[in-house]
């Protein structure tokens, strides 16, 4: 594996996991070139024409699907920690005697700690997807066979669509579905919301399957998955703990700090003339964020004004919104509560989007440029305002891209984000892992003030009479210096990938470095 | 143009407008090998980042995507006979000197007869997709620079998605759209009800234009087609006339024997027990199949029973069967009158599907061969059941396939027909133009009796004790022939191919011959 410096200065592998690799070039640089990938073609001759896939175990699916060694299968996280599927997946492929199978989830969580197993033994030889919590942290401990690959949901689709992932066999959690192989997310005793991280999956895989606990007669509508796309259909006890779904970082913060945080990024939303009549924006799932939607919510309340778009990941604080009018639409990529569960199958104004219609970059465009302000988390921010999301300040790799990167698309991202945790600055040097790029990201609002990106000449003059404690980053960094004794250590890391960060277009962003044993 | 005997015993070229062919090997006997066709991979850098995609006129929309000789535009017939942008499309194409084009439509109606000047002055060289009216007898009479080639509404979907019709410029009159190409059918001032005809062109095309008269303010809520597979937005005045959606076809029978055979055919599926709960149904837009539905409802009323789902095309028959709570579902897939329209905006159970969902063979299954009874029209049937949808008695060449041989796939196919038409008898030795092979056509219901296919033992048990007049289709035939004076004059024709006939899978099932000069 040889590393380069790609456009960003960072230094990425030319080959990973035995692929050919494209250094990043630039926000908007890389130009793709050929054609989609090609599914083949399949004819209704070989399925039942009475539509009913069923076929009675997960284990039986997989060998009648054909799984074999070395084969990928997918699966989505819509029910995040609550899944209840890949576990006993993987498990019927390791009583099978299955080896060195590729996992390419849309992202893993700690619920998935069992899987470890089977890296061990071979059954999987590596993942390809978000690594949260324990997967992360084994990958960043380099005891994961394969270097891990880290996209952002656009991304993944981009992947998949581009041909850079071919999938084998899609296994479809389903909240409701028929035994045809239309399904949907928003309704059933596991409801989740949505599966729209499960549809590339569907379109693209050689076979696909549907599994649910709650079987319909057919038709089951919506379908947000198709039964066109589908091969069997497994009809399981539970398929998904929506109990789950919310996990502490998708919970309101309680900080004084953060709060303050959110409150100043409202204002500066409201003070740059963002919030105005049919503007839009989103806001992730993290306590900070929410606390922020909180505070415009009020704002727009006393301004009367109303949006013409919020984009979800959806909470019961959005669901409000919707609910008193001060949206036309939540456009919503996945549900981070039951409020929100409920609001798809209910409100005609919530809609269900995928990673085509939202953020994948080899689209005819996507809405995530639409959106007038978008509000996200970070873990480290440099002075040129590039940021990390995936590993902390010690390394370790602990998080996923999620939507993060390809919001960056929007006219204005803000990171509303304290100026240090457990002591340790926020603002570094030089960002450990590189997620975006400094000039993707507009503004950095901490507990000590709001610094603008000096690229956005705009939004400078838009609050300068706005009384907000506005200053420069390199400032915010000293103050914080200065109070905890000077800028954080840098991490203990070897000279070893152990993980790659891919940008929205599929080229190589940066790399993630093995941590040195303790 | 070597023309060689298929398995159904019809003489087809093997090469057709260039491209070779595969001869029709019998129904659900043809395994296709290969993969999709792949469309090119496009970039969000090179579209409006705000996501507005208007460009002022047609003209120049034609422009900008690329139009250059010998390319093929495609466009949908949710209008039927009101479309109004077509023909401007062609004029603004003449506009630009460009010649050589082929026009992929998924039908041409008689509002369409202007486009003959540009076949004539070599703007367009043939036209690839149901000629309903003055196109078909232009190409019957053998004036169409290229053949015709007729498809199904499922063989269509087949066609561009196996790459054996690649659409260089998708041109998609949208009743509702916003500027970034999302479009509905079911609301706005020319609302037509969906857009499923032209979804197929969206995702595959090289490139997609949308006109719209009706412009919203992003997000155009539902989108059935997706902003992410165009690339122009173009505002017109008008881009249909929905008035003129119903057309002669579409109009409930008023004959006494038609309205008789309706009634008989209702008679015969509750007879032999398909009409029970849960059941489903299609009823094709023609008269007599309208008036099926009518009585067949009566029929549901009576013995309490309701339907899990009726495939549209939707009247206000079937919205009314839906809103009296006689079906759980109406699968639409285009709406035949102003009602089905209303219904659709407004009906949660009232679902608008695509060829993909409902016809299309080369998937993973469709709705089609889920549906209990089908009730189809024909112009021609034979005594081993097949039948003829494109020609008349006289050979000329006057309607499209549409939906009719995907319907074939229906557990109990049902062909309602007078045995006479202006004196000349319907139930002939050979009919004129294979459309649907015998083996696929279970029931011919005239007003002299019904007689079922001897393939259907099951039917024929079921029905036994009826009542109903059931009788050999050669002994109906016998009955005409001897009330007209004898089977009917074979049609002149030349031993010139104007036109094929696809089956589902895309190969060749017949050929149209052109028709001698009078």
């Amino acid at each position: 594996m040889k590393l380069t410096k790609n456009t960003a200065g960072r230094r990425v592998p030319d080959i990973v996991n035995g692929v050919a690799q494209t250094p990043y070039k630039g926000a908007g640089k890389f130009a793709p070139t050929g054609t989609k990938a090609a599914p083949p073609i399949r004819a209704a001759q070989d399925y039942p024409a009475d539509g009913d896939k069923r076929v009675p175990s997960i284990k039986e699916a997989l060998e009648r699907a054909g799984l074999a060694d070395g084969m990928t299968i997918s699966s989505h996280h819509h029910f995040r920690n609550g899944d209840l599927l890949m576990v006993p997946v993987f498990d019927a492929a390791a009583q099978l005697g299955l080896k060195n199978l590729r996992w390419f989830p849309s992202a893993a969580f700690p619920c998935h700690e069992p899987i470890i197993k089977h890296m061990e033994s071979g059954v999987i030889s590596h993942i390809e997807g978000s690594l949260n919590g324990p997967l992360g942290r084994f990958a960043s401990e380099g005891r994961m066979n394969g270097t891990a690959v880290l996209r952002s949901h656009g991304g993944r689709w981009q992947a998949v669509q581009d041909g850079e992932v071919h999938i084998d066999l899609a296994l479809l959690a389903a909240p409701t579905a028929d035994p045809f192989g239309n399904a949907t997310g928003d309704r059933g005793p596991s409801a989740c919301g949505l599966l729209g991280f499960g549809l590339v999956d569907s379109l693209y895989a050689d076979r696909s399957i549907v599994v649910t606990d709650d079987l319909v007669p057919f038709p089951c509508v919506p379908w947000q998955i198709m039964g066109q796309n589908i091969d069997y259909v497994v009809e399981v006890d539970q398929v998904g703990d929506p109990s789950k779904i919310v996990s502490g970082s998708t919970r309101l913060t309680r900080s004084p700090d953060r709060l303050y945080i959110a409150e100043l990024t409202a204002k500066f939303v409201r003070a740059a003339g963002i919030m105005r009549d049919g503007f839009s924006f989103q806001a992730g799932a993290g306590g900070t964020a929410l606390a922020f939607a909180i505070y415009l919510r009020e704002m727009m309340q006393e301004a009367g004004v109303k949006a013409r778009f919020i984009r979800g990941g959806s909470t019961k604080y959005l669901v409000e919104m919707l609910e008193e009018g001060l949206t036309d639409f939540i456009l919503d990529g996945q549900t981070f509560d039951l409020e929100g569960v409920r609001s798809m199958r209910e409100n005609p104004g919530h809609i269900d989007t995928s990673p085509f219609t939202s953020y994948n970059w080899h689209g005819k465009g996507n809405f995530a440029s639409m959106v007038d302000v978008v509000v996200l988390g970070a873990t480290e921010v440099d002075l040129n305002f590039n940021a990390n999301v995936v590993t902390h300040s010690d390394g370790v790799m602990l998080h996923g891209i999620g939507g993060w990167q390809n919001c960056l698309a929007s006219a204005c991202t803000i990171l509303p984000i304290p100026s240090f945790r457990d002591r340790i600055p926020i603002i570094v040097d030089e960002v450990t892992t590189l997620c975006g790029p400094g000039e993707l990201i507009d503004v950095v609002v901490t507990e000590r003030g709001i610094a603008i990106n000096p690229l956005r000449e705009d939004l400078i003059q838009a609050t300068r009479r706005s009384g907000l404690p506005i200053k420069p980053l390199a400032q915010i960094k000293a103050e914080v210096e200065a109070l905890v004794g000077g800028p954080p250590q840098k991490p203990a890391l070897a000279d070893e990938v152990i993980g790659i960060v891919k940008w929205v277009d599929g080229t190589v962003l940066d790399s993630v470095f093995k941590i040195e044993a303790n």
